[in-house]
This record gives C-alpha cells, structure tokens and sequence, in this order.
C-alpha cells in the first residue's frame, strides 16, 4: 500500500519542527495548497486545504470525478468566538487502519473496517484555541468528524451552529425529505436540487409532531444522483451527545450546510471537552449497489460496548397491531375520553368491545405465531391509558406495568413461553419522555419479571417539556439512556419516532431496530408511493436497520375496516421481497392471522426467510427504480433473493453467480401474477419451482408495484 | 352562628328552580347585587358579584375596612376563549367547616381549620363551559380556587395567564422582592406600592439564576400594610401541578394581578380536568402578629397523605457547610475545573488540601454533634463532581452514590451512628433536574442502606432543559416527585432553590425546611439587611418553614477567610433569637464547632431550645422593626422566646402572662451587651438567670441588629 499521504506532515507535538517547515515552505504558499489522503483503493482522493483568513475547506473527488467542491468546515459557538476561522494547521497525522469485525448481527458475516486516516490539527492563533479535524477515507466514501480536544480555554461550551458545507458539482438529483426537527415520517420527493423549493410546500404533510425550518431545508440520509453518474449518500455517523443534523440547501450554488436540530432556546449542542461531534459521512460511487452495500456509517460507530450479546437475537414477528392501525380494533378499552391514571378503575367502566389486547385474541396470535415458527407476537394497546393517550401533551400518560382488565399478563406470557413464543412489550411514551424515565426502570423489570425481552418504543406527537424536540441533543441523549438501561436489563429495543440510526447499533446491538420514516401504517394511513421501498434502502436504512412491518397480504384496507378506503401500494408478492431488501434483524409479519391463513403458499416465504445473514449481494439497483438484493442465511446454505420496483414495473435479469459453484439448489420463485399491478390487480401471483446452479440466470417480470421473492435451498449432491 | 350567607341559594343541580328565580328577581338586579359571606367571626366580609359583561369579581373587607377592592376573577386559554367573561350564575352552595388536627410537627399542638365557604358555579352561555370558584373565609383571611370540572368542552386545556386580580385600597407599604422565575433570593425591599418601579433595577441583584418579568412584578408571600393600620399577606397554598403565582402591580391603580411562570414555550399550566388551582391566599388582619399566628396557609392544603409519620422528625443539626460558604475549606477535593464523572479517578489525581468532608473532619463534626446533643450532622461536598458543578449547564454533573477518596461512607454513618448521630444526605443537582431524577430511586436506595433519613436538596443555576423554570410547572411537578419518592423510602427533605413553600407539608410532612429565600449564607456574600429576619416571618415563612441556618457567633467571616470581608448583620444573641423567631422543625447550629467550644455559655441556648412546639404565642410584632415570639417546648413545660429586631435597636417590653399561673419558672436571659451593635459590636453578651411566673413583666433592651433569646423551665414547686 502506498502512503496514504504524498507529503511528509508532522506529528502531534512537535510544532517547534513544525514551526520551521512551515517558515521553510513560506507560510503563505503552504496555506494555499491542499494536503492529500486517497482511500486504500486509490479512487477516493481527499483535500484539505486552509482558504485565505484561515478558514479550513475540504474537497472530494471519486475517480477523478468531483463529490464535494472545496467546502468550508467549522463550527460557530454561543457566547464564544466562532470556531470557522482564523486557523493555521499546527500539525497533521496520518494512520492507516484495517480490521475485521464480526456484528452481532447483520447483513453480512463480517465487516472490514479499513481506511486512511488524516487528522489535522487546526489552532485559532487570536484564542489559542485547537480544533482537530479528522478524515476517514474509505473505498466507499469519506467520513469526518470534529474533534475538540480538552484545553484552557474550551472546556464547556455551546454550539450554536455547525457550519459544515457539502458543495455539490451541480444539480443534482435528490431523494429527499423536508427537513424537520420532529418527523422524518414525509413521502421521498425525487426531484432535481433546484425544484426542491418549489416542491417543499407539497411535501410538508401533516404529522402528530412537526417542526420545519425552512423552504429549502432537507434531512439526512440524502441520497444523489450527479448527471455524470455518481451517487452519493449524506449522513451521519455516531450521533451521541449531540444533535441531529439536517442540510440546508443553497439552492443557487447546490451547496449544502449543516442544520442541527435546537433545544428550546435555540442552543444545538452543549459539550464538554473532551468530545468530538459525530461523523459526517458521504457514501460515493458510480453503482448504486455500492451505497446499499456500504458498511462505512457501521464502522464509524463504537464496537459493542455491551460484552455479553448472546441475549441478543433477531426477530421473526407478528403482533396485536395492524388491527388497531386499520381500523379494525383498538389500542384502548373504552371510549371515555378523559383518564387519569392515578383515578380510574377500569374494572368500574363500560369497555368498548373493540379492545385489541383481550386474552383471547392475544392467545390467537401466540397460537398462530407458535404453528408457523415465530419469535414473537408484539402486543399494542395492552396496558392502561390509551383512550387520551395523544396530542394532550399529557405528562402521566401511562405507567407502563399496568395491564387492562381483559389482558392476563402473567398468564399471557406463560401460555406463550409454553409454546416457545415471547410477547413483544410496547412502551408508547407518547412524547413524555419524562414520565417514561421515571418509570423506566420498573417497567424493565416488570420485562424481566414476566419473560418479555423486546420493547418496541414510541414517541408519537411532541415532546414534553414542549420546546424540546424529538432529534435534538436532549432527547438523543434519552434515546440513549433507554438503549443502555435495557441493555443491563438484557431488553432489545426497537425505537419508533426516535431519532434515525446513526450506526450505534454496532456500538449497541440491542438497539435492534428503528421506525424513523414512513413505515407500512402509512399505507393504511393513505398509502406509500409505489417506489417508496425502491428508495428507504437508499435513504433511511443508511444509518440503520427499519422496522417497516412488511407482509401485507390483503392490500384493501376497507376488507378490515370499511371506513378505511386506503390501499396498499404494493403487490402481494413485492411484500414478501422487502423480508430480503429491507434489512432488518427485526422483522414482523404485519397482516392478521386469518389473512395469511388464506394465502399459506405464499405465506411460506414469511416463515422461510431468514432475518440474519451471512453473505449479501446487490444483484440490481437504481433508487427510485429497483432495488435486487440475494442474501445468504446465517450459518446455513440457503439463499433468498428480494426485489422491488417502481410504479413502472420492470423485468429484472439476474445471474445466482452468488451460489456455490458445482452444488444444485431447489429455487421457489414468487412472482407477480400475470396483469398483476399494485392498484388495479395486488393479488396475483404464482409460485414455481425450478433447480438453480451458480450459473442459473433468471428473467423475471415485475409487475407495476411489484417484484418478486425467492427462496434457494441446497438439493443435497 | 349566623347563616354565612344572607340570601337565599340554589343548591347545585337544580338549576331549573334558580332560572325561575332569575326570571323572577330579574337578571339585570341580580348580575349588580352581590352575594356575601362572612367569616366565622363576622369580622370578614367577602362579597363576590359579577359585573357587567359577567364578570366574576370578589371584594373582601375586615372590620368594615376594604382590603380588596371589587377585583376580577378568571383565566386566559391557549386556543381557546378565555374563562373571564360571559358568565352566569348557574348556582352557589354555602357551607360550614370545622375540624382541628394535629400536625406531625409544628408552632402548635393543634390547628383548628374554621371557616365558612361559598362556591360560584359559573357558567358560561357562549361554550357550555363550567367554571367554579371556592372562597373559603377564615377569621384571619380569605382562601379561593378555580375548580375546573370534568366536562365535555374542557377537559386538556392549557393556562396562557391567569387573571386574578387583587385590588387593594390604597399605595400601601409593601415588602418585596423583584418578580423572578427562578429565585426568590433577594433582599426585601420595603416601599410604598407606588416605588416599586423605581426601585426594582437595584433591587434585582444578581444570582446563580434568575429571569425577572416586569418593572413592577413582585413575588408572593408580599406584605402589605395600609395606612390605616391593615396587614395583608398574599401568597398561594397547594401549589401542585400548577405553576407558582407572582404578581403584577398596576402601580397607578394598585392593582395586583396574578403573574404564572411560564414554560419554555409559554405556557403557563397544562392541566386536566378535574382539577383545580392552587389557593389564592389573603391574610389580613389589624395586628401584625396575628399574620404570623395564620394557619391559614396550611388549612388550606389536604390532609397528610403519608399515613405512618412515626418516621419523620425534627432536627437539629451541625453540618460541614459553613466553611464551604466562608471559604474556609472546600465542597471539592480537587483543583481540576473540567471533570467527567464516567472517566476520572479521582484515586488519581492530586487532592487540593482544602476538601471540607473528611473522615477526620467529619468525624469531628458527629463528636461534637454527640457530646452536644444534636440529632444530625450535614455533610455537603462529600460526593464526587464538585470540581465544575456549576454555571455549566452540565447534564450529567453528579450520580449521588460516589463519595470522594476521602470520605468513608459506611465507616462514618457506622461511628455516627454508634454515638446517636445521623449524617444528612446532600443532593446538589445544580438544576440538572433530569439526571437527578435517573439516579433518584438508587441514591434514596444508597440513603437507605446507610441510614441516612434526611436529604437537603439543592437547585443552584439554571434549569436544564434550558427554558424551563424553577417555578414552572414542570419543576412543581419534580419537587413533589422528589418529595413523594422520598417519602417511600422515609426520607425527610429539605429542598433549597425550590419553590417557597405552600403550606404543602400538612400534605406531606416530610418536607421538612425549604430555603427558597436569602438564608444566612448571604451574611457570607455580602451581608443580609439587619431587618432581614424581622420580615422573613410575614414574607418567605408564611407557606413553611425555611432552613435559614442561624446560629453564627463569629460574625467577621474574615476571621475564617481572609479574603473574605463579609460579615454578619446581627448580633450574637439574635442569632440565638431566631432559633424562636424564625419557626423550623430542621434548625442547624450553622457556626464550626471550634467557635461554639469558645462560647459554651452562649451556646447553651441552641443545646437546649426546642424545635417542635405545643403552642405558640407572638408577643411583639412588626414587619420590618421587630419580632418577638413566645414558645412551649413539644410535651414539655418549657418556654423559649425569642427577639429580633431591626437596625435601629429598641426595648421590648413583654408579659410572660403565656405560663402555666401559679408556677414558678428559672429564665435564663440571653442578652445584647452593652454597647452592642451588629456592626460595629456584635459579640457583646450578657447571660443572666431570673425567677419569673406568668405576672412577671419584662423590658429588655435590644441592640441595633439584636434582640434577645430566653430559655424558661419550670423550677419546680
């Protein structure tokens, strides 16, 4: 491998030597010319340079291609002198890292982890202050983060604005959503960066919670297209002690700045040093596949700080959930409309004979979960409080640990242990996250009492105290403190309307799942757009894996809930394809028992699948378009291939290259029925059989909204 | 007794009856004609009517004397129309109350709660809307709420302001502190209403947190005394999930209005019907000792929640505290300014000789504390984090748990223990009230195991989230999860920084001090007025009572520090007076043991007076000159009476007419010195013994900043 940097640098410490260099070089021409790191594979080139008045920039390039133009670095404070410029480079370090780690799980059985490090460190001569910044340039993409180290004079201090800059080439095409403090819960709108104005009133739909800022504001993960065939992913890594970070865009000139998310007066940040803030990171290449394939906002993230994972499991569900989302049933037992908790005597009121959560119906599912091989049954709607749960700003909304009257805990959980099943816990905290902090810890060990080792959460509507919003650094802060309370309790967690991942689930593999966009309720909500899956794998999955509850099988909503005209914008079949490209370790078969009873065949790609893996290949990708993925079973041999597309439909062309050269495998292929369409025909499919071999190529139709699924399992000899 | 009320009313739901005689008296007269109630005595006279426009106002006068002039009632709405206008009578109800409790501790034996209550059903035509408001009539003053029903068109709703008015007679004479959402730690300024504007910019000093409102905002408990010999005390009583009341003077017209403290965003309360505000208080009397002797405050608050109170008992104390606040020693054991509690070891860095709780020094402290007879010894700085607790808005600044190297604390509640001591818990959260509450269950576990049974609590700086107040809601809400919490685990708390107090220790008699008012520390930063304590009792001690810490006889604090020229503004004995004066069942001895050894003889007084009484007799009084208080030991025949008065000295003649008639009693006087001064001769004593009965007749001279203590045991025979 060749240095990583062209020309010799300084190391930490010895600026006295470094003082003469830089006098040697002439401090005037050294300012002007950038300092140089390439990715290992050499296509990447980074560079930094210092712009006159000190102000550090930095520059992308991807095989000769530009990714970022020089773009400013720097962050303004409160109260204190801007840390934007002013700078000279009083030393810069680089280093070489490569290793290979193994997740707990994931899409793959292990992950390297290699890059070329540049680190420079920048002093602000009028404060003394110092100001590291540090470049990771990975064959797949650049990440950088702040670091500030502990000094005299930058101990506690306030950010008041992040001023990192992502120049763009040009135009590009953008898959975005509008910025928000509060939601990332919007339809992608796919559209150049200049229309982004223009299209930003129509894309603010209305949510439980919501906070834009402004008419050209967009969130990450930002997925691009340049014109000259780039695609390129803007994110962030490791967002701990921090906030989250939106992208305001310069609708002139394509760049973008950074926009942290305010507390409620206005301060992004408060920190002490030592600290850094998380990665920025840009994903690049010149195939789609690779920003699918790319690992780099895992690898910037922590190893696992929890040492004994073997608690941690993925999970194959279904759940007392989708009823409630259609219509169908309720979360609550009444119909009074003003609780409280500390009053009520629920055994004292009329129920409303819709109840979800009842014994009976949550023996059901635990019947059915048990006969078709689940992990688990989530159960919404089962404890105390949800008939004013929402929009009330209600501080003690529930209590966490007690049931209705109709849902048995004890005997629930026994009757599911029994047949090997665990009851998924729900805690909707319902924006009052002090009151869910106060119960948090009886609540876990009300888990660990009665079995339960899963919690999904949520955070529907806003965040009490108002002010506070859901991706600023006091509410990460609380992501975090639930993630690392359950972890001593041994509790996976699968956070809804928190914050979009960030890659901590390395660093945390019990956070095991997140919402953070627009899941499948949204089709019973009005419905996705039919590409919306050929986009979230591209988007909203960057930072992590996606609890989007994929499975539904009877597409019209009005089949439960008459009142309910929303449908599904998906085929049958292209739902059995999100279990392969929507990776999640967490993944539920959301329809209702009785449904997928009808469809038993097609339902065996549910029970088939797996949820970890060992091997993933992108056989085909264009966000927006399509999206073929074949992944391989954890520890085994089997294969299962997922594709979707767009409301165009499309025949897919694959090669099963991926499978063992020389062995025989029996291929069950899901696809969509002749005429079958997302709107007008969702139902149709046909399954076939055929033996595949590492040589198989496959031409499959995929019908407007559709897709297809496959399972390959070793024939033996 | 006569029937409170003179005219005959409607009895709740039967409104169709009160129509008729609407329709009959006609509505016009009846909306003119006031109704009227009178206190138990007659003396009081409320009259409540609704003007033009259905106004609710209320007028109250004593002895024939106006104390508030027709002065309106009501609330203000967010995004919904305001409760104050467009009412009707739908229906009144009188009745009579009369109980006498005993409470867990306090001035006397027993508390008759005597009053004579109307309600206003109010309701208004326009919404359908319900509103009642509750004025219960005391013999020594006036108590009303808004109740706000459970009903269909209210049921969340959130406070923009509440707008009770106070309309007061004339530009009386008024002790005040600057209006401010965070701390009431001001000297009292005494004016006229009318000089209120002019004197607030000097008036408001500063503090670790403040965010004053208005040129002529004052807070409550204000004291008021008219030119025609009226005192009148405003504050409020159970204030709970609500937010405290300051006051807004209309200075040309004298009117106070009702001033709630806001959240981040505003809002004033987020409440949920049923509920109700807190009582609006108005003590009024034409003697001023008659405002200290109120139990107005506390009868206004429910009965004690907490069913088993053999646990909670006054205290008196040393503590490791004053030489923290002169600057002889140090809370923190190192000279680090940049701590982080998850990383540092502090095993590890270099002690900065200063630390104030050490083994040994502790140690000192329960041997003196034993020897002399006291319950408890306080121990500030004992936990790890004091470095950089704070100004830094530092979120995770202390765990609660983790004593420094330097303090053992099994091995010092052992030896405390062992010689009849407790130690008392400190819990500094430097307003970082999240993480308090995370580690609030293990640092009451930790107490627990230890056998701590007492906490002082501490809130210096702001508020974080930032926004928040400490008068706010969402912090009322968090003083009384600690106090409730606390209470599960029988712990006593003594909350400084946190709101003043509401009588809410009849409720909860765990809370047993607050400060919440300059305390003594001051005399340390600066100095308190030499009034001072001859106000606090009509001001800050109407809603409970207050940790001031008296007990200093070194009085230069230089003496201690010699870069510190504050000094104590009162003599030697009126620190022995305020043991009297200043009514608390958590009294300390604030002063070293070093000191008190010098003056034994002196000392004796604070060994031997009480701090819980059977009865209570206040001999002198007048806000702003002088205090002098009589008081029977708990289950004893002694008496101690104490004496402060202002800066200009006086002599205090009084009647010992309180003891037993036909008994002789041994009083020991402790008395200014000639020449006493509390500036310029503060340690001037004179000790003298004398037999006195209940004929006897005392005048006694006090010095400018003095006043005297008596400690009176029956002699037997």
């Amino acid at each position: 491998m060749n240095h990583p940097l062209r020309r010799p640098t300084a190391v930490f410490g010895r600026s006295g030597r470094w003082t003469l260099i830089l006098l040697f070089l002439g401090l005037t021409s050294f300012l002007a010319r950038a300092q140089e790191l390439k990715s290992p594979d050499q296509r990447l080139v980074l560079d930094f340079a210092l712009q006159s008045g000190g102000v550090p920039t930095y520059r992308l390039t991807y095989k000769g291609k530009v990714v970022i133009k020089p773009s400013k670095l720097g962050v303004e404070l409160k109260n204190a002198p801007a840390l934007t410029d002013g700078f000279t480079v009083a030393a810069t370090k680089q280093t070489t890292f490569d290793e290979t780690w193994q997740p707990v799980w994931g899409e793959v059985k292990s992950i390297r982890n290699h890059y070329n490090q540049f680190t420079v460190n920048l002093q602000q001569a009028a404060t003394g202050r110092v100001v590291l910044v540090h470049f990771r340039l990975f064959n797949d993409g650049l990440g950088f983060r702040y670091e500030f180290p502990a000094q005299k004079d930058l101990t506690y201090f306030v950010v008041k604005q992040e001023k990192t800059q992502f120049a763009l080439a040009g135009d590009h095409k953008a898959f975005w959503l509008p910025g928000d403090y509060d939601t990332q819960e919007y339809s992608t709108v796919t559209s150049k960066l200049s229309e982004v104005r223009g299209r930003m009133k129509a894309a603010v739909t209305p949510n439980a919670s919501q906070t834009t800022f402004s008419a050209t504001g967009v969130q990450t993960p930002l997925m691009l297209k340049s014109q000259d065939g780039l695609y390129i992913n803007i994110h962030e890594a490791a967002l701990v002690d921090y906030s989250a970070m939106h992208l305001e865009l310069d609708d002139q000139n394509f760049v973008l700045e950074s926009r942290l998310t305010p507390d409620a007066v206005g301060d992004m940040a408060s920190l002490q040093t030592p600290c850094a803030s998380p990665w920025r990171t840009i994903i690049v290449s010149d195939r789609a596949g690779a920003i699918l394939e790319s690992k780099l906002v895992l690898n910037l993230n922590e190893p696992s700080k929890i040492k004994d994972t073997s608690w941690i499991k993925p999970v194959k569900y279904v759940g007392v959930w989708w009823e409630m989302i259609t219509g169908k049933s309720s979360w609550s037992y009444t119909n009074q409309d003003n609780i409280k908790l500390d009053s009520i005597d629920y055994r004292k009121v009329q129920p409303n004979g819709t109840h979800g959560a009842t014994n009976a119906n949550v023996k059901r599912y635990i019947d059915f979960a048990a006969k078709h091989g689940f992990d688990a049954v989530l159960v919404e709607g089962w404890n105390t409080g949800w008939e004013d749960w929402f929009g009330k700003h209600k501080d003690y909304v529930f209590d966490f640990v007690t049931p209705y009257p109709d849902f048995d805990v004890a005997e629930l959980n026994r009757y599911a242990h029994a047949k090997g099943v665990n009851i998924m816990m729900h805690h909707e905290t319902s924006g009052s996250v002090r009151n869910y902090e106060r119960h948090l810890d009886t609540a876990f060990q009300f888990m660990n009492k009665y079995g339960y080792n899963a919690v999904k959460t949520g955070y529907v509507g806003d965040v009490l105290p108002l002010g506070e919003h859901h991706y600023g650094q006091w509410l990460i802060n609380h992501y975090n403190y639930v993630l690392t309370t359950a972890a001593k309790h041994h509790i996976m967690v699968n956070g809804h309307e928190a914050v979009r991942p960030t890659g901590l689930a390395r660093t945390y593999p019990n956070l095991i799942g997140n919402e953070a966009a627009r899941g499948t309720e949204y089709e019973s909500f009005g419905g996705n757009n039919a590409d919306h899956t050929t986009i979230l794998p591209f988007t909203r999955l960057i930072g992590g894996p996606m609890d989007y509850t994929p499975g539904i099988f009877q597409t019209k909503i009005s089949a439960y809930n008459p009142n309910n005209n929303s449908f599904v914008h998906s085929t049958l079949v292209r739902q059995l394809a999100l279990y392969v490209t929507m990776y999640s370790p967490l993944q539920m078969a959301a329809d209702l028992p009785e449904t997928y009873e009808k469809y038993l065949d097609a339902f065996q790609f549910i029970k088939d699948v797996a949820v970890d893996w060992d091997d993933t290949k992108v056989l085909e990708a264009e966000p927006g378009d399509y999206i073929t993925i074949a992944r391989k079973a954890k520890g085994k041999s089997s294969w299962f291939v997922g594709s979707t597309c767009d409301e165009n439909g499309r025949t897919s062309k694959i090669s099963l290259s991926f499978l063992d050269p020389g062995k025989k495998y029996l291929a069950t292929i899901y696809a969509d029925g002749k005429d079958a369409h997302y709107e007008k025909n969702p139902q149709a499919y046909a399954i076939r059989q055929q033996t595949v071999t590492s040589k198989t190529k496959l031409s499959q139709l995929c019908a407007p909204g559709g897709g297809y699924a496959i399972s390959i399992t070793e024939s033996g000899k």
